[in-house]
């Protein structure tokens, strides 16, 4: 029996058990703070040297230089060209549909004159450019994902970033030949096979080799993400992202395995992700929870589902779908998926969630690789003020004021008159100089 | 004599002196990291009674319940209605005008049906929708400015933020009636006479009196910069602000006495402030030295300016006006004055920076008050990678992802193999349920 945990929104203590069921924060373990300050300090100030000798000591790499830890251009073309057919048309697809769906994402500048009494001649707007360079970090190991190379690459590439400078530890030397396939099919310009807190120190600060970057995105583990939140000013970082959470709304008409497997490919992430549904049909829960006992079984990671469902999972009872969507809003998932008959009625009323996937065959699968939308998402609660990386996250603004001399006497007096009011006379001087011009 | 820096950019040493001028970073204290520690987790635990407590400690409040440490409507309105005339018509007209810039940054909601092979039927899009509830912070004391809440609020406001609720300390009970007049008229819902660490607390757990929010913007100390750091992920911060910034190219053929006052009004707000010149004209740059020394002893806050000036100013004589645009775009200031002929003209050359005044009548003390753009901008090169605070600060985007049933065999497909290629089984199984239908 899998020890998942069972609520219904008309007990007394539900809100109660919700909120400790979604409780989850991120301990800031105070000897991997150390850790990460001290290599931050030392690539800051030793630089290449530095870097190698950590890859040395935490990858086990025997690199002598820097060179020997670059992975050449040449070397990532093959590994494109050596992948299995079907392999290289499923990520040749998935590129072109993820880059289809963000070209639309792209901000564009824009000014307009402002005509008002007093100002004419003025104008005012917003010039929108990409990041100059930025650093793309991708775990080694296990969780070494080429769709993730796609879903950070892309964005900056349509936004126009100038250089992509990726970064993926490579421990005792194993490469992962889909992961820099995936680097190869989206112009990444360089490839360092390093990792850790000293890679994100290398992009952050620059070294003799490793350029400097303005952002630093992608998933890490807790020192990758330490050094993320420690570079952050210094750089611009992406979300660190908490685990990774599905809810899925169910009217009880959905085929049960289909929801079983659904929560199945969150809870198989790792054993911290969550898996939940929302269904006001009791009998459904019970099919739902059979097929998870069925299933378990046949699934290759099952002792990591297990684990994450038991830990963090649940079948979860309610009235009916409109408290099911405000629940869904109390929670505000990282994915959602509304299974429901006439699904897209219903998307009016969720305000708070990463992505929603509409109608029974919208699997959150197909979101990870393929649909288009980034698979980057507000994890933990952040849905409620946070959105899916997006070409947004690689262009950025500059005000635009050109004010006429005309304009400069009317704004002159208001600004004056703010700036005596705050105490700050040489503003207020500043502006009066153009009045008096 | 001002002992104010003068760089050349012919100069070998020019690059390094330039970093060593530029070098600022916010050093993190761990005296005022564990203070803040322990404030959030009391506040946190105890609520309302921790607040009080260090209200009372702190700012010398003897309130005995948050009841009196809230402002209400009333008074808030009062205030507004107290003003002197000129003040209260300045205010109204700043935040006319700011309204009305933001109110084009609003961002809106896109779908679109995907037609290709295979996919017939899918939508996909992105949703808007603004944050429930924003906090502001805004200082007391000296630092305590009513275009500091234009500028947060309104764009909260026009992004559509149900509830607004702001804190602003009022140590020893000394109220700031323009600021309060400034709550009115933006429509702050609730004001709380709190703040430092203890405010930011409330505000992101929420007390038993103060609701807590989803994001939390504006200006603090120290304390309130380590205290947003630390609640970012529970709730969204806005950018943690540096000293501000302005930078001035100047074609030697403004005012001198207008740019002089224009590197005053930055280096009036703090000692930290950086106020910088680039000139092709070296006599030029000897007439705003001048400027400088004349004007200095008729400015009521000269020691502030005076210290600015010396620690992180500088005049700096460059080749040319195409030069100078490369040194911006390597410093990629807060503010940036081009107070040149044909100013417009020169914009398409700058890629890094918070707002650019164009021309010599548009001095950047306009845009702190009531140009329109916001006044809140990224500090400290951080213009590389981010952008003015915004209406977008307070929407934010859900992908949505309708897949058709046809198109769940077409997209499946691509899923399951690459889903497989990753280790991913239950992913695959889950698209592979839709491809078997």
């Amino acid at each position: 029996m899998i020890a998942i945990k069972r609520l219904n929104s008309a007990d007394a203590d539900f809100a109660t058990r919700l909120d400790a069921l979604l409780a989850f924060e991120a301990t800031q373990d105070e000897g991997i703070e150390r850790t990460v300050a001290d290599i931050l300090a030392d690539v800051r100030a030793r630089g290449d040297a530095a870097v190698i000798e950590y890859t040395q000591r935490f990858d086990g790499l025997q690199a002598s230089s820097m060179t020997a830890l670059e992975i050449p251009q040449k070397a990532l073309q093959e590994a494109l060209h050596g992948l299995p057919v079907a392999q290289r048309q499923a990520l040749e697809a998935a590129a072109s549909r993820v880059r289809s769906y963000h070209q639309r994402q792209t901000l564009q500048s824009w000014q307009y004159e402002d005509d008002g009494a007093g100002t004419r001649g003025t104008m005012l707007g917003q010039k929108i450019t990409p990041l100059d360079r930025v650093g793309l970090y991708v775990p080694g190991g296990k969780a070494s994902y080429p769709s993730s190379v796609l879903m950070n690459a892309i964005p900056a590439r349509v936004a126009g970033v100038g250089e992509l400078i990726m970064v993926v530890p490579t421990p005792a030397g194993e490469q992962n030949p889909l992961v820099l396939a995936a680097a190869a099919l989206v112009g990444v310009d360089r490839v360092f096979t390093i990792g850790g807190a000293q890679a994100v120190a290398a992009l952050a600060y620059g070294t003799q080799t490793v350029p400097p970057v303005d952002k630093i995105v992608g998933p890490g583990n807790a020192y990758v993400a330490a050094a993320k939140r420690r570079v952050f000013g210094v750089v611009g970082i992406d979300m660190v992202a908490g685990p990774s959470e599905i809810l899925v709304i169910c009217d009880g008409h959905t085929d049960p395995d289909w929801v079983a497997m659904d929560l199945f490919s969150q809870a198989e992430h790792d054993e911290l992700a969550q898996s939940l549904l929302l269904c006001p049909d009791a009998a459904y829960i019970e099919r739902v929870a059979a097929a998870l006992e069925r299933l378990l079984p046949t699934m290759p990671r099952r002792q990591v589902i297990r684990a994450a469902l038991e830990n963090r999972g649940a079948l979860i009872e309610v009235r009916d779908l409109d408290e099911a969507c405000r629940i869904a809003n109390r929670i505000a998932p990282e994915h959602l998926e509304l299974s429901l008959e006439d699904a897209e009625a219903w998307v009016a009323k969720i305000d708070h969630a990463g992505a929603i996937f509409i109608g029974r065959y919208s699997s959150e699968s197909l979101g990870d690789y393929c649909a288009g939308p980034n698979h980057v998402l507000p994890t933990s609660g952040s849905a409620r003020f946070s959105s899916p990386l997006g070409v947004y996250d690689f262009q950025k603004r500059t005000s635009l004021i050109r004010v006429s001399q005309a304009a400069s006497k009317t704004l002159g007096r208001i600004a004056a008159t703010l700036a005596y009011g705050e105490g700050l006379p040489a503003h207020a001087r500043s502006a009066e100089y153009r009045i008096e011009s």
